[in-house]
């Protein structure tokens, strides 16, 4: 059975505009390929009828299924619905349980009573609903043997969608797909070309597995991609193992196991708990911590100490450090690590305090600088970073830092970070 | 004058496979906005020769210009200039200025030996590199008229090039362009509906200025825009006005002044300090706050209490509170923003303690139920809300939900939150 191609057409003025970033086509098109179908082309336009109807047919010529979403609310620059259905020469014709279903609403007192009740309603001839019991709207057609699936572009209503509906769709008029093999290794603390390069006689090797390679700030993801299964799995499993042999302890994860779950899954298996205490960071190291269901069965407490006053009372960082070398310090960020893990009695600690910008910044701490430490059952560490970019990017960098540091010391008992330290 | 339009292509096999999130054309389309030029398209595709040769043709014969991002990389996936050269029907020829400088980084010993020099250093017959200092890559050149820039694919390296280098070589070209008029009100707690049906007679008075409505979670934005300025500035800003009166108190900020923002600065024309409790929320609500450059003028201190033991000793929620109302209770909100209020000597605190799921929920309260507390220095109040959506979702509403609050507080003397509360 050939694999079907798709393509995605993304409906708004909002998307052209950079107003509103397009997630969900690259939802729809990651959800798709794991479903064995791949997305060759996703093109954006605006609320536009002759763009719309150009992008449509061209697509209708080229490909076997279609994702167009966007356009189907109720607001007077929703017209996707009208466009499409003299695109493709059908009449708009009223769907009768939609009407229902929005009498109800109004009935009820929910819908206000001005609510555009024909505009949800008039779908192009021979459309069905996606979910004919829900409320939010989506629907789908077939024309000259191509499947048209129209989908709001709100990202939940079209996540619903396209996992509940399009996918379990697509299945039963094609059957199941193959199902495209896909193998992703976060790396944190090596470059996009170095990867590359260590990589590159692997990826020799295997002529029919794609590698890619994807900064994604601040990891690097390396992405193994194979969509027909000529050679089967064991082929692929067999680079995958080769590719995990080379990076090794770089690896802060595969496919969506973040750093923030590694560590959790280290901690657990040591029934240990951790702390954290951030300065220049404010919440972010705590947040993406917390970001783990079940995180509480190993995260004890955190601390934003943004004020030195905070630093002094909450964790006991000494008048005489501050005095001596400053808030952000080794020195600092050792007490900081220690006095958290004290008051929150915690195994392991996380510190970090830094300079992110845009002020602040000296000639002997230019803006960059951060330390971060550690403390566990055994010492306490401390080390030097200068960091690189705005005031996002160093906060961001800094976590991930910190949290492959401990990483790599719950994986290896090693207390050496994986990213350079600044002399 | 009349206004350019041009397009972007964003290539990269993980933009379509959804690996990666195509962030670039977003803040490409957005800069180019707001200097006065339309995107009208953003076409995304893989890799593959013929499809690049396909749009690169197809954007040349439509567009004033075209962006072209991505695959101009060292590594073995990156085609563009070799393929884009001939679809253009020109020679690939050395650039001596970038041979020049990457033999100077391999003497340097900063590249690896083995650096794939040449395919950097070949580009198309008579492209003029943009920023000829400096390491990154990017061009641009002329083609029937029409201006072609080849831009990295790498974020950072896209913007920089766009800012620095895109927009100030289309002003040589076209001259300054009169400019895109936009506003953008962000508001919290109304539906898109309810909104553009409260607008919707103001809308109908200004019929050059197109209005858009964006659900960007947990806000909507409302955005006025107006390319041609036919109709000046003062009758935007007229529109502009009407809207912000019916709006009001709704509005937690316009344009880049996000809610964090707002409240920092009502924060410090009150010379008052804020401190903040979470447990659900693990430093959502900290990050958010801090990621305000100069947030240390008005907030004073974050603790993330994840663990009950840690409500008790550090914030001193009683025993007994616990024990009766539980953790995730108005009682434990309103301790812990007193507590930590006290702990910080801030002026003003908030908290939130809640089930943010995928466990933990239960029938009297289940996942999504939050209470918030706000403590002041006339009193402390605390709500019970209901928010549905998975668990990040949850999250984020939590953490607007609060911050609301207080910027409601702040600005009207309200303790009414923005948001309905549950029962």
């Amino acid at each position: 059975m050939s694999i079907k191609h798709g393509e995605i057409i993304a409906i708004g003025d909002e998307l052209i505009s950079g107003r509103v970033l397009n997630t969900t086509s690259c939802f729809a098109a990651d959800r798709l390929f794991n479903a064995g179908y791949a997305i060759k082309r996703i093109t954006v336009i605006g609320d536009d009828p002759d763009d719309i109807n150009e992008c449509l047919l061209r697509a209708v010529d080229r490909s076997s299924f279609v994702i167009i979403s966007g356009g189907l609310g109720p607001t007077s620059d929703d017209i996707t619905n009208e466009v499409a259905a003299k695109a493709l020469g059908r009449r708009l014709v009223r769907n009768e349980g939609i009407m229902k279903r929005l009498e109800e609403c109004r009935a009820s007192g929910r819908c206000p009573a001005d609510f555009p009740m024909d505009k949800l309603a008039m779908l192009p001839e021979a459309a069905e609903e996606l979910n004919p019991s829900g409320h939010a709207a989506g629907y789908y057609l077939r024309h000259n043997g191509v499947i048209l699936f129209f989908l709001p572009g709100v990202p939940e209503q079209l996540r619903e969608h396209l996992i509940r509906r399009v996918l379990p769709t697509l299945e039963k008029i094609n059957g199941r797909q193959p199902g495209g093999l896909k193998k992703t290794f976060r790396i944190f603390g090596r470059s996009e070309i170095e990867l590359n390069m260590l990589i590159a006689p692997i990826d020799r090797k295997y002529r029919d597995i794609k590698v890619g390679y994807y900064p994604n700030f601040p990891e690097v993801f390396v992405s193994l991609s194979m969509l027909e299964d000529r050679d089967g799995k064991a082929y692929f499993d067999s680079m995958c193992r080769e590719v995990r042999a080379l990076l090794a302890e770089n690896i802060t994860g595969e496919d969506d196991e973040t750093l923030e779950k590694n560590i959790g899954r280290l901690l657990i298996r040591k029934k240990a708990r951790l702390a954290v205490a951030e300065s220049c960071t404010g919440g972010m190291m705590g947040r993406q911590i917390t970001s783990v269901p079940g995180s509480s069965a190993w995260f004890e407490m955190g601390v934003v100490t943004y004020a030195n006053n905070a630093k002094r009372k909450l964790l006991g960082v000494s008048e005489g450090t501050l005095a001596a070398h400053g808030a952000v310090s080794s020195e600092t960020a050792a007490e900081m690590a220690e006095g958290v893990r004290k008051l929150a009695g915690s195994d392991y600690a996380l510190s970090i305090t830094g300079i992110a910008g845009p002020g602040g910044g000296s000639e002997q701490k230019p803006v960059g600088t951060v330390f971060i430490g550690m403390t566990t059952p055994e010492k306490t560490v401390a080390e030097r970073f200068l960091f690189q970019g705005r005031r996002e990017q160093i906060r961001t960098i800094s976590v991930a830092a910190a949290l492959d540091w401990l990483r790599r010391h719950l994986s290896f008992g090693s207390y050496i970070p994986g990213i350079k330290t600044a002399a």
